[in-house]
């Protein structure tokens, strides 16, 4: 461990709070979904590809954030927009949602707060603590966030949800507001994510940036996010080889 | 520990959430900042009465929030409220704040962010982590309690400063923005202080409550908050003992 914290070549600030992405990044959604969505289809006798379950689910999310991004429509949660999601996609596997017991349903949106950890996420995240501030940066609701740290052991020292910055990434001000209640610059705030995508942005914004790989986020036929797409300020194989990095 | 959480007598609800008021009922604010305060003036080479100065600095407390939650002025947070008065109290104290380098009170400001824990009260939040959401419910900003939590050692689950809320407790939008973070009815969410006043307000919120004794917050020759003085959920003696109660 050295004396000092890294310093971002980028921002040329100690970084003080190392925060993460969530989804892809430090919990595996595709299996987590996928497991809740087999069990809930075995238990009514139906046949379901579980893994296209999971992958239509979580391609209606980006266009769900768009539409509050834009303004197109007030902000709402993302456990809400998941919420609603969810009946489309039932109905594209032939489930008539109508049909469904409330709460049942309900209970499958929460598969999104029992995501497990990529088998790395606990160690490294434990080992960043012990130096850093750590926390989520992530398009989740508080009490998501909050419900999936406690069921995967994420030693979180702060969980700041989109329902507290009012604003889903990419937008700056996700990042801003997030480095603001923390009392920090934009410089000192370090986003580690397996997106290029959310580092330009967070980059944009003005944070220091570091890229893990998440080669199989999307299965194992996934083509995009393989490797670091810039000169992020570091890139890493997975969380506890960023701790190295980081020196922690 | 019982199959059930606890169950409020006068939520009627099973509590899910034990959030607790900081300031006296987990740290104790007068002896951290009389501490910071004497090696302050002894670097100085000037005489003190340092539990005098920790006193009439926590006295300008609720005068600075009572013009925030009237809507006299503008939301600041307590960092900057406490650095407002700390000029005051510098300057009954035979400090002259002008001829002071702000680097160090901006250091001297923080002594907030230092508070020793109770002796009892890491113990206690451990042990209540294990079965129920802990977090603190406070009239401290995010980086405040933050700092606050890395430095005692305080396990929460969760931070919801008062700026996240843009309210100051008493007022009911403090406890009610609260529980809405959490994605819980008020009366699953408990809260734990050593103030009676707080309680009152929580409890007209829909909260459940607990009065937790700190006899000697004030100094040894304290008067108020010695016992409850309602019919609270739950009355205990220390962190620990309200652990017990809780069934955790």
């Amino acid at each position: 461990m050295g004396s000092q914290p890294y310093r971002s070549p980028s921002t040329g600030r100690h970084v003080r709070a190392v925060l993460f992405d969530t989804f892809g990044t430090v919990v595996d959604w595709r299996t987590g979904v996928a497991r809740e969505v087999a069990a809930f289809a075995a238990e009514r006798g139906q046949e379901l590809d579980a893994e296209a379950f999971a992958d239509h689910w979580r391609a209606l999310y980006q266009p769900a954030l768009e539409a509050i991004r834009t303004g197109t429509r007030e902000f709402a949660t993302l456990d809400t927009l998941h919420r609603e999601n969810l009946d489309q996609v039932l109905r594209r596997h032939g489930f008539d949602p109508e049909r469904l017991d409330a709460g049942v349903l309900e209970e499958l949106n929460k598969s999104w707060h029992r995501l497990p950890p990529w088998p790395d996420s606990v160690e490294g995240l434990a080992a960043i603590h012990r130096r850093y501030i750590v926390g989520p940066l992530s398009n989740g609701n508080t009490s998501l966030l909050l419900d999936m740290a406690r069921n995967a052991g994420l030693p979180w020292d702060v969980i700041i949800g989109s329902d507290m910055t009012r604003a889903y990434k990419p937008l700056p001000q996700a990042y801003l507001r997030t480095a603001e209640f923390l009392d920090l610059k934009p410089g000192e705030v370090m986003l580690a994510a397996a997106h290029n995508s959310d580092l330009h942005a967070a980059r944009t914004a003005g944070l220091a940036t570091a890229f893990i790989a998440r080669p199989t986020e999307y299965g194992p036929g996934q083509t995009a996010d393989l490797a670091p797409e810039s000169d992020w300020d570091l890139a890493a194989s997975s969380i506890p080889d960023l701790a190295d990095r980081l020196g922690a």
